[in-house]
């Protein structure tokens, strides 16, 4: 039974989630797009209209709507007869989004955590803050609601699982390591809003090792992996969505993100967050105008959304696990190569993009197809990740495994 | 007979140029601080009397001017019966002052170049665009302007003066090489206005080479010096005014002017310039509002004032003369060392304050005594340096000379 989808945000996420549900809405049905900026929502409709996207006549229609308002959103979810809801708006809707969704009986999807715009780096687990607090309400109403199904987290939620449940008799190491190898071609930018961006390295870091909750500080630990396709690259230790739900949901002591960045990101970064200039606290200048530093630096910043025509170079996410089978060591890697240029000839975003939009997008075919219609709330590694990863392959984000048997293609 | 000065600006220099005058008011008479804000004027009257400076009792007052109006600028210097301007205010106030002054009759001095607010490193020489065409005005009213008299430019004109006159036939290269080896304790400051330090920075470097005018590009070109008491320094190829007199008034091919800098200052001040962070052209935010990055930067940064209290370490400020002797190649390093702790415990200001503040006091000693009151407009090396030097060295300012002979005192 074919299932109309609502998506809720318009950004370079929401252009993946569009042109994918459109490739294939011989499953999912109409298709809508609602953010604030119905301008922006429309933009990504001709968008998939001039690249012919939609595999079978049907509707994609913009519309406006502050996703905070959980009535207003209720009342398009019924107007538009959605039954499933892919939100990649701002990570600060979730959970009026999620609400709207348990009053309707729609099927929820988003691809990072919810954040509370006055806080950074909460206590972990970050899912309990939020999220988890709905489970019963979720399984009380049969409401399917899947967290974080993007890449990072989700697919790699998907290879933890894997490398877990088939390769191992036990795991005691999964690392997931995120590397850009691409080029924008500035001096600097971010790749997606640079407000966003830097929360994620002005807090706490937060890892599981040894079974516990450990505390550094960005860019205090680093490692340097020589990776398929985009070759040797250091990352740092860095908070991220996934660890606090794999932590709970597999048995495994350590598991820690490692995200990468070049040798100049990290000097830029450190000069402006070193003088101040990244702060969300206004400043009041010598002409007495207040202003908010990272804003200032945010306006001089390239438009993030301006990068992708010039975008060129490959993305490696993966996981390396370690752990035993048949009481030897063993270690494999599950990853994805992505390319920013394909990636933009195919549906017009760069491909940081098109990693975090395309998950969403085979999860809701899995549910419209009634393989992940679990009416429940989960997290992607208690669901059976076979089938995501064979989807996956097929529509544009192939899996790979490397191991002591070589380099190839994962399917099931 | 005494000389009442009228000092104009209430900086960290200012602060300096009170201190010595009072110092010496058995030869300066009345000492009167004017600026736009009476209050920072104030506050350097009531650091004077905190530390006792007034050698004898005298005059000493703030008064509010505005340096741009000539009629207010005549009329306070008519009110206090000021023989001597010492003009240490913004570099955009200099034609003003001196314009009173030439109507007046008063004696002008001040510590750099005049600059128009809307351009950067115009063409040299520098001081043709403005001071020089008042040179005649200055003689037909028999008015003694002594122009750039800090100490870089000023009294390594004087170095350079003594360089050419006293120990060579010929020579071929003056180099002045200006290090700050001291720390402010911060992670980044500027040492003056920010506003003011980042201009000389952010146009073309001009130079004075094979007698003809080069220009480079900042952080172009960089020597290494083994220098007295501070050590080892990098310095880099900087456009500044003293090149733009010597040139003329010096039979001598290669002059140039070093600036010392840090790895970490150049880092610095690269990722801002490079961000477009400081730029003077306004921008605007997401918000909509309208901001001057360089503006916000200022805001972000330690004020200069604040750094002087915990300011540690050593200036050298020199210049290297080659030349021929009696038909032998000939090196001589005539310099000044100068401690920031010193210059706050004796005025309340660091060492580069210090060294800016005291040399126009001795010049204007010179002149209540007669020595240098040549009542036409000059650059320092066009009079004679030997007075100079001696009071400079009992009043706070040793010059040191280091050639073949060894490291000694210089005096005469």
């Amino acid at each position: 039974m074919k299932r109309n989808v609502l998506i809720i945000g318009a950004g370079g996420v929401a252009q993946v989630v569009a042109h994918k549900c459109a490739q294939h809405n011989d499953v999912l049905g109409n298709i809508h797009i609602a953010s604030r900026t119905v301008e922006k929502c429309q933009e990504i409709v001709d968008s998939v209209r001039e690249k012919g996207s939609l595999k079978t006549a049907g509707e994609l229609q913009a519309h406006a709507l502050d996703a905070l308002d959980i009535e207003a959103t209720k009342a398009l979810i019924a107007k538009t007869q959605s039954q499933l809801v892919i939100n990649v708006g701002s990570p600060f809707i979730n959970m009026s989004v999620l609400q709207a969704c348990i009053e309707t009986g729609a099927a929820y999807l988003d691809t990072a955590i919810h954040e509370d715009p006055d806080k950074i780096c909460e206590t972990p687990p970050w899912y309990a803050n939020y999220e988890w607090k709905r489970r019963e309400l979720c399984a009380e109403n049969k409401v399917t609601a899947i967290l974080g199904v993007g890449f990072d987290p989700g697919v790699v939620n998907a290879y933890a699982a894997i490398g877990v449940n088939e390769y191992f008799d036990s795991v005691s190491d999964i690392d997931i390591i995120d590397i850009n190898a691409g080029s924008h071609g500035h001096y600097f930018a971010t790749n997606f809003d640079p407000e966003i961006n830097f929360r994620e390295f002005t807090g706490r870091v937060w890892s599981w090792q040894n079974s516990q909750w450990v505390q550094n500080k960005m860019f205090e630990v680093k490692r340097t992996d020589d990776l398929p396709v985009v070759g040797q690259h250091s990352s740092y230790m860095t908070g991220h969505d996934e660890l606090h739900s794999l932590s709970k949901n597999l048995d495994v002591p350590n598991i820690r993100f490692w995200m990468g960045f070049g040798d100049h990101y990290i000097n830029v970064f450190t000069v402006l967050n070193s003088l101040g200039l990244l702060s969300e606290q206004p400043i009041t200048t010598a002409e007495g105008l207040e202003v908010v530093p990272l804003k200032m630096v945010k306006a001089v910043l390239p438009d993030p959304a301006s990068l992708a025509p010039k975008y060129t170079g490959k993305t490696c996410i993966g996981d390396i696990v370690k752990g035993k089978k048949d009481g030897k060591d063993k270690e494999i890697f599950i990853y994805n190569v992505a390319d920013h240029a394909e990636a933009y000839e195919e549906v017009g975003s760069q491909g940081i993009s098109y990693t975090a939009g395309v998950p969403p997008v085979a999860a809701a075919i899995l549910i419209a197809q009634g393989v992940w219609d679990v009416q429940k709330m989960v997290n992607v590694e208690e669901l059976d990740c076979k089938p995501f990863i064979n989807l996956l392959n097929e529509i544009g984000l192939p899996t790979r495994i490397k191991d002591a048997d070589g380099d190839r293609l994962l399917s099931f």
